[in-house]
């Protein structure tokens, strides 16, 4: 199958998709979106998914969709997609205005949509990958998950061009926030750490997964801030989100995590999240 | 006329341009922009504008573009327009690719341009306006003329949903930045002060004519860090802008600029700048 796209109703391969110029989500980045990944033929948390969309939505002031309209088109979708492991992005913007800044809410959002097959795992899944710390530049409002996202590209792109994975924002103070487009947990004397929400944090779906894990596997966890020197210090590090799943951390700012070998509770966070991915019973 | 679009070599009606949805713009908003105006027939600043659109290329290191090709597409989208008074808006996006946070530059650059006509004056030009302060929570390279300005269009919003014009971005700890598309500039004791230019502030063309236009008249100037009591304090307040022109502030966070009326430097500073931009010798 071409890898198709959704737009305001219809089904259509990518290539045909378009948008006006003045789209608001061109033109001042004024757009959120989501990522729904299916694993074995199911859509996987798509309630939370939606949920947070809806969150972001209200956010900025958008104007409600209602949710059965969201459902059914990634339903319809991935259906038509004709895929078992797939992506469906979601991009919901302000809709189309004549530019200027303040915006009226008397047009429809437009709603855009893509769905793409996922690789089996993550490349890096299996020995794990190499990062760098970078100081947050980002605007102080993260934790709507909105297309303001090109401080994020500029990051991952340093992370590339210095031979790693990704970069992990760190505020002025060296308080750890999270990676380019993934949450941030170590592992020390057995516990996960992850930093608490804040507006610097994205409210994670795979981060809120990992909670479920951890009480039902009985692994101690705690949401708590930390700096650079406990990062470093980590028994174990790993990032986590849709895409990213669980992707084990050995090397940070050029220095090995531990023994620069992917950890046991990472590992075992990893096979418990692939099982649920999958629908087998936890 | 019809408003008139520029995409990628051909002009056409504004509601027959469209992006595909994988423009980097549109998903990550990885794009730049300019706003050029017109006044009598001509274009004002070109070169102003143009220099700093291939600044803000560089700085997130794009492809080059020729500059003749621009000029060219500018000059022609004008001349298609048959406006006296117009206002061009330019934005250069990475192009179109598979969504990714990081960029091969293998794509060209997907150019987009706009032409409507501008009205004779700014509403407010007159009488002046009303601005609120607020805390900055953009990102940290607003030097960059790019369209990560969701938070400037939130902002705005703010300030209108308030029943006032505008609002003016402060640091944290209180020091004035620029407008939500303006810079800033306060007169005491007859002398001009703006803000330096530092990563969160945008390096304004109309801000630099003002500084020649002080240097011609004797206007004494200065580019000098403030901190809102200053604000409060000043003799006169005005923003500076493509659009905004020299716009008189009377009011601030509902407190009047000294007596409430339009200072009699600012509209010097107006009649001068109409001047230039009409193309009369100064």
């Amino acid at each position: 199958m071409p890898e198709l796209a959704y737009l305001n109703g219809k089904i259509m391969p990518i290539e045909k998709a378009f948008v006006p110029i003045e789209d608001r989500g061109y033109q001042f980045g004024d757009a959120v979106y989501e990522y729904i990944a299916a694993h074995s033929g199911k859509l996987f948390r798509m309630d939370d998914h939606l949920e947070r969309l809806e969150q972001s939505m209200r956010a900025l002031s958008f104007p409600p969709v209602p949710r059965q309209t969201i459902v059914q088109a990634v339903t319809d979708l991935f259906a038509a997609s004709q895929m078992e492991r797939a992506g469906i992005y979601i991009q919901i913007s302000r809709g189309v205005a004549p530019r200027e800044h303040a915006f009226s809410n008397r047009k429809p959002v437009q709603i855009v949509m893509t769905a793409k097959s996922l690789p089996d795992a993550h490349p890096h899944a299996q020995n794990g990958a190499a990062v760098i710390t970078l100081e947050d530049f980002r605007w102080s409002r993260c934790d709507i998950k909105t297309v303001q996202i090109l401080p994020n590209t500029l990051a991952k792109q340093k992370a590339v061009d210095k031979g790693v994975y990704d970069a992990i924002f760190i505020s002025e103070k060296g308080v750890i926030r999270e990676a380019t487009s993934s949450n941030v947990f170590i592992i020390k004397d057995g516990k996960a750490v992850t930093p608490p929400l804040t507006p610097n944090i994205l409210p994670g779906i795979t981060r809120k997964v990992i909670f479920e894990i951890c009480k039902n596997e009985t692994i101690p966890f705690e949401e708590r801030s930390f700096t650079t020197p406990e990062l470093y210090d980590a028994d174990e590090v790993f990032l986590s989100g849709t895409v990213t799943e669980i992707l084990p951390i050995v090397s940070i700012d050029e220095k090995p995590v531990a023994d620069g070998k992917v950890g046991p509770l990472t590992g075992k966070l990893y096979r418990e999240l692939r099982r649920r991915e999958k629908g087998e019973p936890s």
